[in-house]
């Protein structure tokens, strides 16, 4: 860390700084400049007395240089880490194909939809139970009963179910029926949720906040690591912007960019992103070029009657195009679904 | 609600959504202008299924009419929420001047500060016990400990106070302390924690998300009201953008804004918006001169000691100069901190 | 166009819309719902007048329908456009491979690095001189100068050249010398400088402003089209966003985006968009799997004593590699660089 | 400046990186830490060659101290600027208040609004000639016509007059016939005609874009002022923000951010920051609140006949009671209008 001194700091100020800096357990290391003085803070800077110095009397900005996450770090753990759902593989060229509709509505809708995206090579089933909603009259999701048909659909066509979590009481309960958790982009940062996710025994897609920078989110996925649970898949799924034509704005970069500082797989959701259907498909390909570990997509058979989110589910047959051009590009990327 | 119909749309397309409008229970009202053909939809837009009309084809954009909240709308009541915190009213031209460290961290301490803000003019004391920490790392709050302190501290100085709450089975010990919940930035949607509090018979802050609309902020607050709870305080605490300078953007517009459409009483966050103790007095002032019910302002009596958010905190002589300029303009715009 | 009536207007106001609506050479077409009234109004909304009924009492919202673009639509243009950049097509499955340094700065210099570019399979050359610039302080580019050197150096090495062109008085200039017109993101709605170009008889490749919508972008084609030059590619380059650790964020959705409403061809740049040689191959690579008609990309050989931008450019070894990659992705989606 | 070197970096490479310091004229400061070697580089960080470190092998990041603008930084000018723009005097606690119609239509018509505003307390005349409109098929305003209109209608209302300035062709033309010089949103990076007014002997106002953050405002100011011409008064006018209710979000925390670091005056326009008549009132009270040298207001008697933006003005009535809060504001912060 790096304390930058203002030019009109007095001799007496700038002593008192070098005063905290050693009180905190850091080493200082003044150099003097042509226009400005600058403290070297010598130590670890993530402990949490390090947020103080910015209030420090005397002191104009504070420089960090090291990231603030460790177990999330690819300096913590050099090889790319493989997350297992149910027995998919995810990530190190393991690629994670994410399909099912926005919400479970009955079994018959789940289990018609889960036939056709199988068939095509999805190898993980998604579905909503419990639904955040922007409006409290929006439908809010089958609860518990949409965790059951969940997993017996799952189970008939040999898929792992991943299912959306919102509240840490629902984490035991989610455990039990699903084989993995998702945490939605609004929940990225209820911390009390990914604590309890931390205690948690199955694997978390932990989705990027509308808001979340990438530094963010690598942040709560730290949350979850240091509670214990290793098994963390990021999602990039599009961020608020100015575009007014796309839901929201799908940050591909953030693929290459996670995958330079974490080990931690990453895939990508081009439904929410774009919310166009007609963008979805193109949007998978990039991600799999950019060398993301995996898409979810939604996909439902009658959008026009989905209780949720309909307008930007693909169709079946839409999904089944998606998958080939998929497999095209990841055989030319080196990657592979399995 | 208007659906507008593709130009290459075909009549049994047309005939298709005109008859699923029906099925739903609206009526169609069908214009057919030169280049496009628009139907009308006549009923509630807020029920459920009228969210899928989006995914009816033939259709290539679903144009909204009405607002999708009820009770937190001017047109639901005319005239502006007086909200009760304690013995303190806000709104209807009743400042809320809420002050107070960012965390408890002592009796000692939070006493100190609360007798130089109470002495400036402050009504209502602030303090963190469940704090939401981007890093696991850092400070995390003193729990129900720092809840008691609070209450301790607000009674010593007959002010009524507030603190976040964050994990919906947290309510009730927050309930049982507080006079009223603050719902942060990070859980503007967790819909699991507003509906707790929608049962709560505590009034509740709730802050703007930092990607959140001015819309999404009201269908929040709908959450709540819909809940059965009346008492809901907003606040603008600025929003996530480029600009790099400054923690956030204020965005003092939602001030007016939210006014226009909402009977609920909103205050102003300079200190997280700015994250800049030289910005602060200045966008207090403005806050009132825009017309909002109050400000909330972070003030620790030692910033460089703080545990948490130190470096955006005033001290307490510029908020004994904060509330003369408040006081100045409040009277200027026809309001008064009582 | 459809006009939205506030519930509380009276029926003289109503009168009044429908009248200035007669007044203006549009058709009124009045459909009373439950909570509002609403006038479709039918006849051409691009006509300047239509811009005025939102300051009509008793309006509550415009909303509109068509696009305000014309000759930049695939309306008016089913087959993607395709461009010639001297012998180089651009669109229609022909892939531009734009490379170069930020600036020219010598004949050696550039010349050295065509050498590079040219052999890895680059087919226009690129290279600034006259650069946009933050600082007044920052090095301007070589002028004329430079314009001359780029096309030897083109020449040289069969590639046509694009070049930025700033000023609306340099334009001949520009056109003299180079093979394509570019202008840069903070000119993008210049429109004195899109006037003199739609006068040109160069092509042009036009640059997203970093606030800019696709819609905007669309319209700024359309000002280059309707003035006569039908030669337009687009070119994605990142707008600015919340997120701190790329330059930009590069909106790769804009690709399809634009393609299903405009015929025009679009390429993209990662270089600007990221600002980071470590997310560059990437986001080519994506850009190519979401369906660009082409990549642009800054390459230095000596990245730390180039004048301008230096940081950003790839290696020639990198961009080696970035070819045989995009050539594998490009045959994966049918596409090809000539 | 400040290079953070890479934690697994050579020592050849370190050597290096010390020698390109050198080389250019810096003299290094090498501190090794725990975790990061960092090198202070001690010399004028703003010379042009300072940028090319982040290129250098081995550097990880390199951090700014210094700010890149000088003849605009309260450094270089501790006093507040005040800037003439004919008789009235504009910062150090005066007022400019500018309003007019978004363009000039015709003699009546401006004369006419120039009457109501004057009489209401306007001491500048605003009106553009030249519009840069986002569209080719709008209204683009009646050139030198337009200008002349502009100066007999401030002559005859004892005003001074500002119009905006698109094409560095135009600065002598408008030079002529008004008394400021105004730069767009869209033309705040236009270098050339910054470059191009820094020649002109008239001030400008310099309006942020819509993406710029405050640093670039002020860079683009130092343009100006680099280029001999030092009465630049600069206005905040909203940045592109996700918030879809407003047209741009008002950044008024700019007001108080650029006081700090410039001696330059700063006025806010809320008509074009919200676009909407029922929130510009309470913007320019919290402008002034906030410290701002000014606002700047389209007022026009027939919005729904306005040739250009009619939506966003405000009525001469609503303009009347805007000019009585602002009075009664200013002098509750010390500022008055002349």
């Amino acid at each position: 860390m790096i304390l930058v001194i203002r030019p009109d700091a007095t001799e007496a100020q700038i002593a008192h700084v070098i005063e905290r800096v050693e009180e905190l357990g850091f080493r200082p290391h003044v150099s003097r400049g042509e226009q400005r003085t600058i403290i070297g803070v010598i130590g670890d800077e993530r402990k949490p007395q390090a947020e103080t110095f910015g209030a420090v009397p005397g002191v104009e900005q504070v420089l960090h240089i090291l990231k603030p996450f460790k177990l999330a770090s690819r300096e913590f753990q050099k090889a790319d880490s493989v997350v297992r759902v149910g027995k998919v593989r995810v990530g190190g060229g393991h690629l994670a194909m994410v399909a099912g509709p926005c919400a479970v509505e009955s079994f018959e809708g789940l289990d018609c939809i889960a036939g056709h995206v199988k068939k095509a090579g999805a190898n993980i089933l998604r579905g909503g139970a419990f639904k955040p909603r922007t409006s409290p009259y929006a439908f809010q999701g089958m609860g518990e009963e949409g965790l059951k048909i969940l997993r017996d659909v799952g189970d008939k066509h040999d898929m792992p179910v991943v299912t959306e979590v919102m509240d840490p009481r629902q984490v035991s309960l989610v455990e039990k029926w699903a084989d993995m958790f998702q945490v939605g982009a609004r929940n990225m940062q209820n911390f009390d949720l990914l604590k309890e996710i931390g205690q948690a025994r199955k694997p978390v897609l932990l989705k990027r906040g509308m808001s979340a920078t990438v530094k963010d989110l690598l942040m709560s996925a730290e949350y979850v690591l240091a509670g214990g649970n290793p098994d963390v898949v990021l999602c990039e799924r599009g961020v608020r912007s100015f575009e007014d034509s796309t839901r929201n704005m799908l940050d591909l970069s953030a693929v290459p960019n996670v995958k330079g500082q974490s080990h931690l797989p990453i895939i990508v959701d081009p439904s929410h992103a774009t919310g166009r259907p007609d963008l979805i498909p193109a949007m998978a390909r990039a991600a799999v070029a950019a060398g993301a570990d995996g898409v979810h997509v939604e996909v439902h058979d009658c959008p026009e009657k989905a209780l949720s989110d309909g307008p930007q589910a693909l169709l079946p047959d839409q999904f089944v195009k998606l998958m080939q051009d998929v497999r095209k590009l990841a055989s030319a990327v080196g990657a592979q679904v399995d």
